[in-house]
């Protein structure tokens, strides 16, 4: 079981390295950062760099794909090598998944026509106007592609996985030995539960309108 | 402020990468991950490499400590110029936080002795062994020492360090951002709640005999 986990300039470090923490540890899996070319790859804030320790082309088929988001994912939806990279990998991959607006980069490749998906809840508008309807679930399968929300929610998507591809047991095992037995001190993780006021703000901020996703009218 | 995460060979990538992630977008923060040399730094899975920005020479003084754990404390318990980085961070720090197994390099450094402390459930006894009693709590305060549970605990740490330096509202605004709506598809992430044959078959596979923290009996 191979995976791969694109990397690209500005990408968001934990939409990347949560998941990758949890799948990373399927008995059995052999898992690659990769990018267009070897070496480190800056992160959306500047200050934290990961290591590309493949080139896209040397990881032509994994089974698992996965595109983490970053708040400039046109990095990665206007490069050609990455999308094709993309449409090439999930010709044959088992898993194509997506943490953040890494969902919109799998949009631009045009993997998830006419298939249900989320984003970060702030991106909504760009997955519509890439023609996919957000679901506003914080992980979303559909077939073979599973989308997640924002940042923080491919720790649960890769917890859904690996109960998927390897049973309840190596999932529970893995969140027994990573410890994730949530406990936020705050409930204001997604723009229902977070102040009002808040969310509002946040809208405003980054010029999106108050539209709600599918279903939760 | 400046934050400065420390690296050392074989450290558990999301101990480091799930604070930062939230610790980062502090207004006004700058962070370094840190390391006795810049350059890439290896995880404990070997398949990720985060890059050391700074020497530890280079950042002698930050207003944040965060010391990531890893099935191989021992590389940075046995090394006196981690320890005596340290030393020196700490006689200068706002904070001195660490997450899972790193409070058993804080533990070396000397810096928790007589306090409450926590780290990853496999690790009670070699905090023990270290002179501190481990509470069991997911992440617990004692002043300005910060120890937080297994690997995903440092989450919650960052949640909670944020809103005591910045305030609820800012400490919200990083939750809502990041998505931090924990929706794990199993309730398997501490020894408490997980099936006891995998908890056992843990402790058995580790050597870990089974004792409680201070305060659950």
């Amino acid at each position: 079981m191979q995976i791969a986990v694109l990397l690209y300039d500005r990408f968001t470090a934990l939409d990347a390295v949560g998941p990758y923490e949890l799948l990373s540890r399927l008995p059995g899996a052999e898992t690659f950062f990769v990018a267009r070319e070897r070496g480190p790859v800056r992160n959306d804030q500047d200050s934290l760099a990961l290591v590309a320790d493949r080139t896209l082309a040397e990881v032509p088929a994994p089974d698992i794909v996965l595109v983490p988001g970053g708040p400039d994912a046109r990095v990665a939806m206007d490069d050609p090598e990455i999308l094709d990279w993309l449409r090439a990998a999930d010709a044959t991959s088992t898993w194509t998944t997506s943490v953040c607006t890494g969902s919109l980069v799998l949009a631009a490749a045009g993997l998830l026509d006419g298939r249900r998906a989320t984003t970060h809840w702030l991106a909504f508008d760009e997955l519509r106007a890439l023609g996919v309807e957000p679901t506003g679930e914080r992980v979303v399968f559909d077939g073979k592609y599973v989308t997640s929300a924002g940042v923080s929610s491919g720790i649960d998507m890769a917890l859904h996985l690996l109960g998927r591809i390897a049973g309840d047991e190596t999932a529970q095992t893995v969140q027994l030995l990573t410890e994730y037995d949530p406990q936020p001190p705050y409930d204001a993780g997604s723009p229902e539960k977070a102040p009002a006021a808040l969310v509002a703000k946040w809208r405003a901020e980054t010029g999106k309108p108050e539209t709600a996703p599918a279903g939760t009218e």
